[in-house]
């Protein structure tokens, strides 16, 4: 194998997938990332800005040229500014895919979204308890309605609080009350975020990075845990169920249909046309074994957990998975979609559709889904997809998959643990599991592909850490095994035992990137049942390969609800010495929690390690020295 | 006087006032500038895209380097990307600005507000019945408590439709209809303008931009359209007064307050305290003659149009009022105020204090104002200007100020004119005047400061081209005289016998930036009385020397409404021909006007004054050849 393939991916699928680029001379994000070296050093430090056209300015990082914008921004002001932009932008994706939610939801209870039901009515009740909404004497669609109503006026502008708030401790929203930094309205934080980094607004680096807290807030407490909230009632609350992960997941012999992107609904439509028997007789009529459903990046997610369905692979993969010549349609829905695609997939059959009104794609053609039409529109392309199998020219799957469970939400972690945290905080207590970890976040061409998920969840659950993980990271420790039925044996004697015991994986997969709220949800539950706040628990986040902006909302909210969070990459932040310190130190003082900066996965783990045992001992529990 | 003073500015004061400012060794936002030469090309072109941490990325513009980004995004996605994102955050910047008026609105109307009150019942009960309330049998709180909630709801996510849409033309509103960018609520264009530009969203250009209209739309008939009738609700709609204009309006015996800023809830508090007697007494007994207030920027804007408070002048004259050493304090508020004021101030023994809990400065006091203690916190920050008037230095005041008349809000126009367009029509029909051109937007260093507005607005009323005007342009042409009672003279012969008529100046000073909107509504009522669109009046927009982001949102609600805009300095787009064209040419057929960049305003009034000829030809007026 190429040197430069095995530099780019720890993956046997990817690396073989490289080696078949090359050779139909396909162009990938690896080739343009190379293409792009150098980058733009001020961009990279955060010192460039172009936030108005007295601009373009840039602060000189070594202290001889400008040391401020035309308006006379400095260094901080900038870094700052720049930051507080990616955080709007990453709530602003999130919760308006939870916005998109409601309005299925709404549609729904209205009668107008044939295809979709309510199919966790109990889930579907105890959410609208939340809201403050009685079950009483109410049909399901009732209820239903009622909740899309409340749940959009948390993205309204009246609200002192977002509703969901009251899911996080006590301790910890006091924290925010006192800062201030409590979110209000979902799209209100991101529209003020948006105000203060204007030029003439907010100056103060530190008054910009609280209401980035507050805006990424707004997001995990409110747009992304509405999208996971109403996914589970609208598609079903996941359970764990054994799926196959990486390329090999395509079949030679099978209509081959890959959806990307990050929201079910498209999606869960696809998933049932693909299992309906009409099709699967015309797919027989073309001489296919059958239709195979299969996911990459976080739409795959949402189907693997409540389904099982198939994922072919992560964001580096996606582009990759095309050139098996195997995909007969790819079908994306929003975010994270290269607008590549379209260029790869023209060397191959692959049909390329999109299908959201906020995302369209060269090299794609457009068929807009919406509610009332999705159940038809799916169908449609699902025996678009079958006619167009026998177009196949060479198809190349050169891996096996590998075995995964999947489907850990907070409720299925909790049934395992008999319906209540205690069990799990039994084992922390006694020191059988050390603490918990969720690693999170995408891939980056500027690390070795899965290298940092893997390698820091091994050295985690070696270390009898349990790891609970999500989107790209989720798929990389699969397709590494971490989540077979027998991947116990990985892990530390201590979490060998009690996974094995209750039959479970040592890294449990929890959802797609917008699921990162059923961490928070789950570290509410052990923060509540301890009776103390979510950073004295001994817990981490971790986000070895992040790249989007989306994966800084989520960090953000991470640490202002109190988790240490160790990124790989680092942000755009370094020509602020004082924003660093505030975001790996000083926070610790406001939040009771920071950020790390640390691209090796080794010394990551050895980071996390530290942390964890630091709080152990906060809380009085038996702790080592790592 | 140096060259380099007039290179810079246009204006006395500022020419006197860089003299003063090299001899204080003041660095000013032109030595910034100055500083920053050469900029960023990338950065200047749209080509840098920072977008997600793959990146940066760069494309090379002269396609010898990548032409992709490392996701695949090409110079077409990545200008419209960044171009959406400048929209996003300026019609967010008035949007929030809006909100913060319903939340004072509310407040009054719940008896929270002391200090506040309804000062334009007439017109509260007005917009109250376009929002679908009734006024009858309530009393003026009852009916702004509607009011306030009503508008909140314009701010949700529940809607399909603003509520002030409605005051366009039937037939703009179709096109809105059809191109599917009508907005439905004010924060959610904005949140979902930055969702579409995250990576991996969308990777259309032209769907991109149209998504940018709406978002601007959302501003222009939203946000900021609810800023300036909540402002006229609670601080009485402008009626012509009038005052002095430029640095001169300070007075050396009198302790001088200068307000910063854009939103009146702030400064209107400040105005009642200055003349409360008590404080008058206290200033007499410090030996002042009284206190003067004056404003600059658009929070200057609104007390000149409401109270004919003196102007002291605009964005690049905030600077160099403080070098006279006779502002005693500056109170601001919040957008475009540069970050340097505090170091400026700091030479002299001038106060400067922040107050709005979305903006802090370097060098300031930040002495928060609420609704319920803004009344008491403006009179304790007047004692505080009072006792630092004996603290002056020495005090340069160089010019004498020029006399200017404003208040020409739509309902000051149409009362002039008797209560309806229909003379206005009738001196368009004849010829009389040919046309009104707004004249808009701020100061940019990059333009000698003032000469883009000034010879701009003198070129168009010399050819009996009404203007109206309004922000940081407006203040340009009072300081030329263009508003004072005799400005009738420098109009060509129909403009000036009609201005001589009605005893009004050629050029009409329409408020502050927000204020814009009362152009769309003047222009919709023309529209309407001729039964026609906007697209067809002879009319057009100019932003001579713009350089915000919220000018950005406004030039693109113009152009989205119907009205041609010419721009001075040239936004960030000409890495994309694709962009440029759509904006420049591409646009007639979709919203029926298009952006022109002229930085040179006699060209500018050439091509303005040919689109108004062209606009008469099409409704079969009398047309000249230009």
């Amino acid at each position: 194998m190429n040197d430069t393939y095995a530099g780019r991916t720890i993956t046997r699928d990817g690396q073989l997938l490289l080696e078949k680029a090359e050779k139909d001379r396909v162009e990938t994000v690896w080739d343009r990332f190379e293409n792009q070296l150098p980058q733009c050093g001020y961009c990279e430090m955060g010192l460039s800005c172009r936030i108005c056209v007295m601009g373009p300015c840039r602060i000189d990082p070594f202290g001889e040229g400008p040391q401020k914008g035309v308006c006379g921004a400095d260094a901080d002001i900038i870094v700052a500014r720049n930051l507080c932009r990616m955080i709007a932008a990453g709530a602003a994706s999130h919760s308006d895919h939870g916005r998109d939610l409601i309005e299925v939801l709404d549609e729904v209870a209205k009668g107008k979204a044939a295809g979709y039901r309510i199919r966790d009515a109990e889930k579907l009740k105890r959410v609208a308890s939340e809201y403050g909404i009685s079950s009483d004497g109410k049909d399901d669609l009732k209820i239903a309605e009622q909740l899309a109503y409340a749940m959009q006026e948390d993205f309204g502008t009246r609200k002192k609080a977002l509703t969901l708030l009251r899911r996080a401790p006590a301790k910890r929203r006091q924290v925010w009350d006192k800062l201030g930094i409590a979110p209000r309205g979902i799209d209100r934080e991101t529209a003020e975020m948006m105000h203060r980094t204007h030029m003439g607004v907010d100056n103060n680096w530190q008054s910009l990075l609280l209401q980035a807290l507050r805006n990424a807030l707004s997001d995990g407490w409110g747009g992304s845990m509405i999208a996971t909230e109403l996914s589970d009632i609208l598609f079903g609350t996941p359970k764990p169920a054994t799926t196959a992960v990486n390329v090999g997941v395509l079949k030679k012999d099978q209509v081959n249909i890959i959806v990307h992107g990050h929201n079910p609904v498209v999606s869960e439509m696809v998933l049932l046309a693909c299992r309906s028997e009409d099709l699967l007789q015309l797919a027989a009529s073309k001489g296919a074994a059958g239709i195979n459903l299969a996911g990459v990046c976080c739409t795959g997610n949402e189907l693997l957990m409540r389904s099982g369905v198939a994922m072919a692979g992560n964001h580096l993969t996606t582009e990759l998975v095309l050139t098996t010549g195997a995909v007969d349609m790819m079908i994306v829905d929003y975010q994270c979609i290269m607008p590549s695609l379209g260029t790869v997939a023209a060397c191959y059959h692959t049909r390329m559709v999109s299908t959201s009104d906020k995302a369209r794609f060269p090299g794609m053609e457009h068929r807009e889904f919406h509610p009332d039409n999705a159940a038809e529109e799916a169908r449609a392309l699902v025996k678009e997809a079958i006619e167009n199998f026998t177009n196949r020219g060479e198809v190349y799957i050169p891996v096996e998959p590998v075995n995964a469970v999947g489907g850990f939400s907070v409720e299925t972690i909790l049934g395992a643990l008999g319906g209540t945290p205690q069990p799990l905080i039994d084992a922390l207590k006694s020191g059988t599991i050390r603490g918990a970890v969720g690693i999170v976040g995408c891939n980056n061409p500027r690390i070795r592909q899965d290298f940092g998920h893997v390698t820091l969840a091994k050295r985690l659950i070696e270390n009898d850490i349990l790891v609970v993980d999500t989107g790209c990271a989720a798929v990389a420790t699969a397709k590494a095994g971490f989540k077979a039925s027998d991947a116990a044996q990985m892990a530390g004697p201590g979490l060998r035992g009690i996974c094995s015991a209750l039959g479970i994986p040592p890294v449990l997969h929890m959802g797609s990137c917008v699921d990162n709220v059923r961490i928070l949800v789950l570290a509410s539950a052990l923060a509540n049942a301890l009776g103390t706040d979510i950073s004295d628990l001994p817990i981490a986040g971790a986000a070895p390969e992040w790249y989007s902006e989306k994966a800084v909302a989520i960090g953000a909210y991470f640490v202002a609800s109190g988790v240490y969070t160790v990124l790989g990459p680092m942000p755009p932040v370094t020509g602020s010495m004082n924003v660093v310190k505030l975001l790996t130190e000083g926070l610790q003082d406001v939040v009771g929690a920071t950020f790390s900066v640390e691209p090796d996965p080794e010394k990551a783990a050895l980071a996390i390690r530290r942390h964890i045992e630091e709080k152990r001992r906060g809380l009085g529990l038996p702790a080592q020295k790592v």
